[in-house]
């Protein structure tokens, strides 16, 4: 049998990343990155009109281009035979909307609306529709609060309907004019099909669609101008995982040099678009992506109520099952905050004579430590707490620090908290019934710092298995066109001949462990003596903070 | 009348420094120190002998020569008549004991013995005595519970006993030629009168004396050795504070160029004397001295039983009253491990383009905030807590950390801290019934953070005072040799005249104040949670470092 190739894009928050992939063993053939000319637009548009704080904008053309750039140099360094690429997908960040015109093209395209700000692409961080957001999640408590559950508590400013309610308020007669609004990733596969297909995880995990409800129905009741939504700007067949969304076009197959009618599947968000990429496809599993926050993701056959999960969604994740979105909200953040804030010039002399990073140099002295021997215990929320506790207000803790402690003890007090951080999510998943043995590891840290990635696998107890560094969201995608293409008929069996794990293991070092055990009995205390109410210390600390601000 | 005149020699750690003060006033007439040229001796004899860990010796003829040079170079400058000068007095560091030969002459200054560590003065901060100050302890806990409490329940290696019988018990050949035992300042003020008398203050604070009881009858049971030590080894009178010792000799005056015949009062031990120079004697007043520790000190005609008190003394402060002695154990020490250890070269580089100390720079920026607005509080522990809370395995604690907290705020909430601390010091004296409306300021960071004293002030809501940069216990020792003369009938009348406040006053800031008083209340939640037993994770932590320590 000749092998046979799909291709995967991850369209990033800065560029898109495209790799050629083969479906039997998922070696990446060739990869490809182009970078979006216009970045984000945090400032103004193009043409100088100024944006408001807390806006981040793209420009759409950047997504074709990158389309046309990054496939052809994939293929092109991949050397596969054309006619050997029998798919190709696409994943997203998300919620990343925009809005369309009457004959299909962006507004921001046409020039009567290329002054107007709400004729962009509203990227995932655009996090001004706060108004719009205290609206959702106060109809969510009122009608829905089985769907602000399984939301992780609360709707962010980053849903699909802040975005389109906020261009109502603001903007309504560019309002008027939006023909279809839709996610970036469902537009660039329309691009792709010429179909009027919509990705249905994207509509579950940002969009409150949910399987046999549908999108809820406060929402039309409460705009009105919404009404109708499914058939006028929400339009378009929502298409399950790795189902078929159309075929390439003529015309596309020509610009990407593929062969026309290759199938594409609808696009899926990249964090979940990873899940499979790494492997996790079943129970016992969890993949654990370590970057500058932290994501904790799994899938299970049925629903078990996690405490303060993110995000529990049915097929929101893979087909036909639960996925369990957690994580922490800093952890590559937290340290190099720490590297930024809190390391005097003798410790940055000596990585610079050494030429080594802040990073590497603090992990280095911090691995000559034993377990517990820093004499600190720090808790992991700096960007306050994203699972379990699920409260944006609460921050950073650190304890035992006396005359004697270095920078490269604090250091190693916040990698400890990381992964005390990790098995407390764990801990929540074994409370409500799922159990895993097995966390496979993604993200920039888990390549960079092994001394982490060791702790992380002495404090939680589990094996840890490692990948490689390819973009996963990209294989991922790649790995959903092999399924649409029929070239595995699951997901799960594609993900076993496909995945990117390296073959690397972590295993728990028993004394490590013992210590560990000693110094979580102590951040679980801390943890639910500042985290449960019996202490709001640092909530009370941020309301003073916010109300003395400027009276200095 | 004309003007007469006091001297005052403060014996520190390492320098002596002389003031000749006028007696109707206290100004400063001439001053000049003089550097103890063997400094401390850590690690070796001058002979080349090598010390233990945790040695530190003196070497008593330092004492004599820094007498020799100080106070005729303070005459000098002073341009006083000799004749005008009518007492002189010495204070000191303590227990800071010595053995002398039945010559009278230090055992050190006898050749067989200058290679003998136990021969030379063991200045307070010899911390090697471990063995006996335990033994001590559990003699006190046995049978002097109440001697104990009033030191705060626990005896330091510090004391003059443990030195005595650390002698005893590691060079008892030595031993045997000791013919007296006593404070090095006795030995210096004994030098000046050649009259064989003793500080009764020092032997009330450093050597468990009690007016009416004696020294505890344990020790002379417990070490046989030092049976009729009152009659041999310490022998001589106990002069209470600013009584007269004795004169000054014909030999002594003509070396340091003063009248013979002079008075001279015992020692005093440093910190005690500069009760009465910040001019506090009675009730109402407190001093807090603002150094890399603080001290907080007060008198009371009566006895209260204030909770964690460090030292609680009959006639060991200033006469006939009960002395109360508090302090933090660190302040300065942990804005200097701050600065040393957690501030980046971004802010030292600032520091240094603008010729200022990193506790200017960081200051400066920190003086730009509203009390509370920098959303963290911390704990003033990081050397342990000594007042109030008396646990020394206590440890520093800091809460509030966001991605976005700036070191000038981290440095301010260490400021804060220090605040909060003295306010929980000054609450333990008014719930025992103390209260006090003047705080008297002394020590070289309430000169240098104007910052910090308001914080002070606005946290305590006290009306603080401030003092000149002088050597309060040198003043103090004038004011006690001026008394001893006879210039002033009491110590209080004397102090009011000579006293060294500088006039300058703080208030606290209403607005500041309430700001504070919702900051304070979470730190003594804080304080109480991890301070007494309710989650004793800062003891826990140190033992499990202590266990893993070198395990790395």
């Amino acid at each position: 049998m000749t092998d046979r190739f799909v291709i995967g894009i991850d369209y990033g928050t800065l560029s898109a990343r495209a790799v050629v992939c083969r479906t039997s063993d998922g070696a990446v053939m060739g990869e490809a990155e182009s970078v979006y000319p216009h970045a984000i637009l945090y400032d103004h548009l193009p043409d100088g009109t100024p944006l408001p704080p807390e806006w981040a904008l793209q420009h759409p053309q950047d997504y074709l281009d990158a389309l046309y750039t990054s496939v052809p140099a994939a293929m092109k360094q991949s050397g596969v035979p054309r006619d050997s690429v029998i798919g190709i997908a696409v994943d997203f960040t998300g919620s990343t909307p925009m809005p369309l015109a009457s004959d299909g093209q962006p507004l921001c395209f046409h020039a009567e609306y290329a002054g107007r700000p709400h004729a962009y692409v509203k990227l995932w961080k655009h996090h001004s529709a706060v108004r719009e957001a205290e609206e959702l999640n106060e109809l969510a408590r009122r009608y829905a609060p089985e769907l602000l559950a399984s939301m992780g508590g609360r709707i962010s400013t980053e849903v699909f309907f802040a975005k389109l309610i906020q261009v109502m308020h603001e903007d309504p007669e560019l309002f008027c004019a939006i023909d279809q609004w839709m996610e970036a990733g469902d537009w660039v596969t329309q691009q792709l099909t010429g179909e009027s297909t919509r990705s249905m995880a994207a509509a579950i995990n940002k969009g409150f669609y949910r399987i046999g409800i549908g999108y809820p129905a406060f929402i039309e009741e409460t705009y009105p101008e919404l009404r109708g939504m499914r058939n006028t700007i929400l339009r378009g067949e929502l298409c399950p995982i790795a189902s078929v969304a159309g075929h390439l076009t003529a015309q596309m197959a020509e610009r990407l040099g593929l062969p026309a009618g290759i199938v594409v599947p609808p696009m899926h968000l990249d964090a979940h678009a990873a899940v499979p990429a790494l492997g996790v496809t079943g129970p016992g599993h969890a993949l654990y992506t370590l970057g500058t926050s932290t994501g904790f993701m799994l899938v299970q056959p049925d629903f078990h109520a996690v405490e303060g999960a993110c995000s529990i969604t049915y097929s929101g994740m893979l087909p036909d099952c639960y996925g369990y979105a957690n994580g922490q909200a800093s952890a590559g953040d937290q340290l190099a905050w720490f590297v930024d804030h809190c390391v005097p010039a003798s410790v940055s002399d000596e990585a610079a004579r050494r030429g080594m990073s802040l990073h590497q140099l603090l992990t280095e002295h911090a691995a000559a430590l034993a377990p517990g021997q820093s004499g600190l215990i720090a808790l992991d929320w700096w960007n306050g707490n994203r699972s379990v506790l699920q409260n944006t207000g609460l921050s950073g803790l650190m304890v035992g620090m006396t005359l004697q402690t270095q920078p490269h003890e604090m250091y190693r007090a916040l990698l400890e908290s990381i992964a005390f951080g990790v098995r407390r999510i764990i801990e929540a998943h074994s409370a409500a019934g799922i159990e895993m043995d097995t966390v496979h590891l993604a993200g920039g840290i888990s390549y960079k710092n092994p001394l982490l990635v060791q702790m992380v696998s002495d404090v939680t107890g589990k094996r840890l298995l490692g990948s490689k560094r390819v973009s996963a969201p990209a294989v991922g995608a790649a790995i959903l066109a092999a399924v649409a293409a029929g070239a595995y008929k699951t997901i799960a069996e594609a993900a076993a001949h496909m995945n990117c794990l390296s073959g690397q293991e972590y295993h728990p070092n028993a004394a490590a462990s013992a210590v560990y055990d000693q110094l979580y009995a102590e951040y679980v205390r801390l943890h639910d003596y500042f985290g449960r109410g019996e202490n709001d210390v640092m909530l009370r600390l941020r309301r003073l903070a916010a109300e003395q601000s400027g009276k200095g």
